[in-house]
């Protein structure tokens, strides 16, 4: 047993409870009577463990109200903002979270985040606002797993002009593409499973594989057109030979992240031929799929399934609302297991984000915003590939995406994504290191930019990432 | 291939849309230019396939605008509102899709729902309108994966009345408790891993259960004390000598749903230390926690565990926001695996629910929110418990629950609850089958009824039920 007084102990615990912030400078503290019977000491206890802390000058007693945490000793305090510096030897979710641990400080090229000035911020505030007030009832109790009716019915008339004919009842909404994603992986694939993605992969399909437990294989692509189907046929006959079962592909056909290729649709049609004659789920993810640079909106690898076997994923997240975290899974045959795994681990979504999107899209705004993304996202990307030409080192390679958001920039061996994030998040500048875009150490001298946002300030961070890069890749050849 | 003519192909496709309403009456179809393009097919073959639609009175053209559906096609239809019945050779998981699917037409009594009038919905709808106006960059973005600090902040002084010191860093904020339970398990379990739940069991556990994979054992409870301990210890003796590992023990320790029984302090003290001993991680999910019937919050499990060894999730879906979705899991020393799940599997929740939620909190009505739904719940829940037994079979037992607002009832046995939910749905009363409550059929002759609406709608249900109880009571004896 401790020999420290009853009172002291308390007191510590107060104390601990104010350095970590659990009650900040301004707050009421509990009465002494609900502190000391927590404690389940008598109240005489309390007011002394109280006194203890006052007379440190941490709390302050104002007569009929209580015992406060003084100000002087928050406000005085640093706040903390530091970079957090990925570990030399690390995993991909120790860079995300670090990554996530600098938001605040890191730039709009960071994030595959789009322009705050293309999402109609005001109108779906509007419109959420009308509905909480019309009603609140409906908005505030619990949705159904599939989710809202409405919203699906919008979301289907979507697909059609994507070339796939679904049915409303087919749909399944989700938190966003990337729990869109997981449920498809979940309801096809058993842990263990051996499962193909693209080289580079969006590093959310590789935190998937890992949390997962997939055993995954990289597939070759082309910066233009994405997916080598030459080279996943060659993977499938080989791993057939050895005896590998593989049960699924994870493929971004339109605009890929990170290189922004288009799938053309002749091979779309030659993918879905192969998976049939390896009995090869295809999962695609479409996230970017409204975003094309020209005017027509490419199909989905789905349009050329007759059998409902592919698994078509996408959201509102990159032309509508990313904070309200919307996706969906047109699932296919596997639509009652994916609901049945939605209920199970979340039960379902926020319903206001699914009335207030569903009201969106009636008003039919929506084609005219996407035709207006489209235009901005071209010429930013445009604009951000020019600037990294020009003040890159000779030797770097920009992609040229068909579509989206990001670039993908190669630069010459030797150059370290890592150790240059680190040296950029200190001068406040964020990137995406290559090294998350492949489960081993492939892409170690390339990042990726987000070409979002384009103005002086995101230009002058490009010309200083310029400089950065060039000093540490200069310094590599020494 | 087929010989069937291009346009009545296409007439085909487009007529399966609108029977299965991505396309519904009144609304616009795609132009014929699209649809064409769509299917890869010339212009006037888009042309030929709208006319044969027209002419069988599906589509209607407006002149300068398009082809639409015609209103009275839908209009004569009827609506799908039939009950779906529960098969008879069923899984948790069939069960709960039907319930889902019959959740219009049901009663109050079948889900786990909070009073309506209780909810604060005009005040939340009143701050989220004004946090939509005055932030809205804020409220439409990516929030952090593991959710608004000040949120956090609020929840940990809550939890500080829970007896539970724990840092707003510690907290992770979830789609729901059910993401809560769903993180900790998996951040703490692999697949194949034995844990224990209790008897009866929340499905919701039970389903996580299922689909993350899990053997799952489970333990004797007491109607007022919760958990057996005698019999979780035998039962951890028991494995241990069979050489069976045991992961994690799954428990609701403050007003478990379906019993509504509150374990002892001196017995949460007890299990912290049984675990200890058996190297078994605790998690325990404290949804009802805030609705005692008494004055006093009881303590969580974690409260007498120093060493940060118990996972706790809880939620405001009982008592503020069910449709906002915000849960949160303190997760100890698995804090940053929690987070990088979340992360892999959701990305993050929406910004502005958390927003809303801590500015309601702010203004401190919710204690006095809180003593009125436990007054009110007490006193529906005594209401309902007092009808059950005046109008039910004789032998017909109901749990006398310390806190929340459900009952579980207990009926003579021979009583089939599935059969009685099939014949109830249909006289549109809604219960949940006591079989969902375990993994067995131990509970066949059980339901669980939610007393949070107490009214005379409510009331004649009941005595409905009672009925239909007994008729079918008095045939299995036949």
């Amino acid at each position: 047993m401790s020999r420290t007084p009853l009172p002291q102990v308390l007191a510590a615990r107060a104390r601990d409870l104010i350095r970590s912030h659990v009650y900040r400078a301004g707050d009421r503290m509990p009465s002494v009577r609900e502190f000391s019977r927590m404690h389940g000491v008598a109240v005489s206890t309390g007011v002394e463990a109280y006194r203890i802390l006052e007379a440190e000058g941490l709390l302050q007693a104002r007569p009929k109200s209580g015992y406060y945490v003084r100000l002087r000793q928050a406000s005085s305090e640093p706040i903390a903002t530091e970079p957090v510096s990925i570990p030399a030897h690390y995993t991909r979710a120790e860079v995300l979270t670090a990554m996530e641990r600098n938001r605040g400080l890191l730039h709009a090229m960071a994030f595959a985040t789009p322009n705050p000035a293309l999402l109609p911020t005001r109108r779906l505030a509007y419109i959420t606002s009308r509905i909480l007030r019309d009603r609140p009832e409906e908005a505030m109790n619990y949705s159904h797993p599939a989710g809202l009716r409405e919203l699906r019915e919008h979301i289907a008339q979507r697909m059609v002009l994507a070339g796939v004919a679904v049915s409303p009842d087919d749909l399944v909404l989700t938190n966003g593409c990337q729990e869109a994603m997981a449920l498809a992986l979940r309801a096809t694939c058993e842990p263990g499973s051996t499962v193909l993605v693209e080289s580079p992969c969006f590093y959310g399909v590789l935190q998937l594989m890992q949390v997962l437990g997939y055993r995954c294989v990289p597939l070759k692509t082309d910066p233009h057109l994405g997916l080598s189907l030459e080279w996943t046929e060659a993977t499938l006959r080989r791993l057939k030979e050895d005896g590998e079962r593989v049960r699924a592909l994870v493929v971004v056909p339109n605009f890929h992240n990170p290189l922004g290729s288009q799938m053309p649709d002749t091979r779309k049609a030659q993918l879905v031929e192969l998976a049939a004659r390896y009995n090869l789920i295809l999962i695609e993810d479409d996230a970017y799929g409204e975003l094309a640079f020209s005017d027509h909106r490419p199909r989905l690898i789905r349009a050329f399934d007759p059998e409902g076997a592919v698994l078509s994923c996408g959201s509102f997240s990159k032309t509508l609302a990313p904070g309200f975290r919307v996706g969906w899974v047109a699932a296919g045959r596997w639509r009652t297991a994916i609901e049945q795994l939605k209920l199970a681990l979340s039960l379902c979504n926020p319903s206001m984000t699914h009335l207030a999107l569903a009201d969106y899209l009636d008003s039919g705004f929506y084609d005219g915003l996407l035709r207006k993304s489209r235009r901005v996202y071209r010429e930013h990307t445009h604009l951000m590939r020019q600037h990294i030409l020009t003040h890159f080192p000779v030797g770097t390679r920009v992609s040229t995406p068909a579509g989206g958001f990001v670039l993908w920039v190669q630069l010459p061996a030797g150059f370290d994504s890592v150790a240059a994030y680190n040296e950029a998040v200190q001068a406040g500048i964020g990137f995406t290191p290559g090294t998350l875009f492949s489960t081993d150490d492939t892409y170690r001298n390339c990042l990726r930019l987000s070409a979002a946002t384009w103005n002086e300030t995101v230009a002058a961070a490009v010309r200083r990432l310029g400089h950065l890069v060039a000093s540490q890749t200069a310094a590599s050849r020494n």
